[in-house]
């Protein structure tokens, strides 16, 4: 079966400082037509700095859509399509927490909304952390604390942590670190 | 540290058929004010669907904000904000790969974009399944496949699959049924 659909239409609605957003008609595999309504975001990036004792670093801060103190892996958006997820990792973990790392692993690009949203986050590992100073920016707002890996593993399955990244990378972290024991 | 932001104002941008799109003004917990961009969406559910045999049930479908075809659990929208989740799931379930099941665990609610996006997803763990007619809606085309749940886990680990729900639905599904093992 062909599953494709051909835009035939775009029309442009709304160009934020963080997203965009257009309305596409589309072709249908069948012929017929229908609108898709696309938001464009630059991306972004999360981590999972886990230090030696088994504690990983998470975040506390405010997220407007939900009017609600969240918990999250830190993270940060690209800041443009094109710069390296990598660097900016790096960068925010710094930022947001203060701590440099010398290891880290890829834990993964992950589409969060593929039915109607263009984002990607990129998530990693970091280990054998330094801590330093953070340096937020002027506008940025969180408290930053540590939790065991075996706690928040325990929240999720709880279903204590809702943030999406959070879940992944620590479900992803826990899944790698059995399969590096077994090695 | 205070850590909420007070709207004080408010731009309707966008009212379409899936999403809304606004433009908050805020005041920060520093006294300053700043902008937030907002995307309203119904929210939706999605189901890991396991048979006796290990096997997990996924699509694959067309999704325009990236332009290919995506592997991922069944998942639909929500009607509107107040339909019951649950509900949804059993009828999501039964449209895309015509299962009924006897058996539900709730793996939880998952916000995907906690930035700047109002969307929740629920997801559910069915077995005790049994076959029946798929019934899609005239505008959706997707293709059912089964694969063994240890497959998918290890395309996981090796970042073949990069739908989110997909992700967070496999890896809690097996950290449940680790813990089902141990009791």
């Amino acid at each position: 079966m062909d599953l494709f659909e051909k835009t035939i239409g775009t029309e442009h609605i709304f160009e934020g400082q963080i997203i965009k957003v257009r309305k596409d008609t589309v072709e249908l595999p069948n012929g017929g037509t229908s609108t898709r309504e696309i938001v464009e975001h630059p991306g972004g990036v999360a981590v999972v700095a886990l230090d030696e004792e088994d504690n990983v670093y998470v975040v506390r801060q405010y997220r407007h859509p939900f009017e609600a103190i969240i918990m999250e892996i830190p993270a940060g958006k690209l800041d443009h399509h094109k710069e390296d997820p990598f660097g900016c990792c790096v960068r925010e973990l710094k930022e947001e927490t203060g701590l440099s790392a010398n290891k880290f692993d890829y834990l993964g690009a992950f589409m969060l909304s593929p039915g109607f949203c263009r984002e990607y986050i990129h998530i990693y590992l970091a280990r054998e952390l330094t801590a330093g100073d953070a340096c937020l920016d002027p506008d940025e707002f969180l408290e930053v604390e540590k939790i065991p890996l075996s706690r928040l593993t325990d929240m999720i399955m709880n279903n204590e942590i809702e943030d999406a990244k959070t879940v992944m990378g620590i479900l992803k972290t826990n899944e790698l670190l059995r399969r590096e024991q077994l090695k």
